[in-house]
């Protein structure tokens, strides 16, 4: 492991510390959020976020940051890292453990390291220039997706459909058509079981750069591939399309751009 | 805890044992269970029923069983084990831990004991007479579910909208079109939600006899209720409604069943 691999571990560590004790904790008041409210994702996804940007002040006072909670720190550093201490607010709220911490190193402007966290898990997926690998318990498990030839069959997952509007929505319709099974409400961690080799393939719209920066680095070092809908890198329409075999690109974009 | 209800937590663990090293394992096969194919999630259900079955003859001989893999033994008896081994299959192939093992003990017909365990986090969710309680790393918590007296506020949770068809799937769209938030992807973990007081509702179509028999126990233990749509018990039709605040069941049933 590099020793900026090994930090974006300890940064994991240190947000997961952060926030899981405010999942499923005492707070009714996060059923009715309303303005003046006190919200404890709100407050988790602030104090985690608060706690990782004082870490690389500390050790790399050089580097830049941008997160969802606290903004832009230095965008244009050779170094920075890219924030989403929760994603997938509705699961930390329904209580389920879907819900991840994401961390990326971004070197001059692409991401390099990436680090998917569930704390109630105790999980840590890594992946960067020496692999990809989960962490768990003390175990150092490496992570490799699986092939995966033909669309037909392959396992597929988006959070939720509703997202999707319009000509995006029919898309998602048609891929679904297309794959063997559909898998739903996974939010970040269907990227890290895509790097796990145990989904094929994941479509999302609406994600922010937060959002892919960190699952990135994961699934390309155990295998996979992630783009936009149009081919290219994600460029900041918010499509995201996953695989882990990269022969499903080529099947996944010519049936998400399908004439209609 | 009862006698009956340690015995359940202890079928659970038995269950986990057996399952639980089926869940990620080095199977690749998996992704193409053909005819004849080595399918994992079908070798684990049935390993798993296997154990839990062997225990219940050696404790309680004259106890009846029906198991989704085995069938049914003495369904008549006084006591009648309703088990699922793996409830959450699609969950289960793509690596999620929101698969769980549903354990049900009816007395003369009702169910009165439920146990959804799920290994890889180690929870046992128990509802029974001496109360609703997560089990979990040595820890007996109680559970109760919160109050959401307005359908308006609820967070509800179905697993797949594409399982409804025709006017269920109308009656979704109603549901969730009503409700404040809505949850996806969760099988049988989600009425563990509800019990802990993390979900509003849940409801559902196709859902077989051991699909929702340990979750009433869990539910009502808890504070909160689990019907039909047309509102009675479930019945056998496969429709459910869950809610952790019964002051739900009249608001939801009249979305569900709204003229068209």
């Amino acid at each position: 492991m590099t020793e900026l691999e090994a930090f974006a571990v300890e940064l994991s560590q240190a947000a997961a510390r952060t926030a899981l004790p405010y999942f499923r904790g005492d707070n009714a008041e996060e059923n009715k959020a309303g303005p003046g409210a006190f919200d404890p994702v709100t407050e988790a996804d602030r104090a985690s976020e608060a706690a990782i940007r004082r870490l690389i002040a500390a050790r790399y006072p050089d580097h830049g940051v941008i997160g969802e909670e606290y903004g832009e720190d230095r965008p244009d550093a050779e170094h920075v890292w890219v924030l989403d201490p929760i994603d997938g607010t509705r699961a930390f709220i329904a209580g389920l453990p879907l819900w991840t911490t994401l961390i990326a190193l971004r070197h001059e402007g692409a991401p390099v390291i990436g680090a998917i966290g569930q704390p109630y898990l105790g999980e840590i997926f890594l992946g960067g220039p020496s692999g990809a690998r989960l962490l768990r318990d003390g175990a150092d498990t490496p992570l490799k997706t699986r092939a995966c030839p033909s669309l037909s069959e392959a396992l597929i997952a988006t959070t939720d459909p509703d997202i999707f509007v319009g000509a995006d929505r029919e898309a998602w319709t048609r891929l679904r058509a297309s794959a063997r099974l559909a898998r739903l409400g996974c939010d970040a961690y269907a990227y890290a079981m895509v790097a796990a080799g145990r989904i094929d393939l994941v479509a999302e719209t609406e994600l922010k750069v937060w959002d892919w920066s960190a699952l990135k680095p994961v699934i390309e070092a155990a295998g996979g591939g992630v783009t936009g809908w149009a081919g290219q890198t994600p460029d900041g329409d918010g499509r995201i399309l996953a695989v882990g075999d990269a022969a499903l690109i080529d099947q996944a974009l010519a049936v998400l751009n399908a004439h209609q």
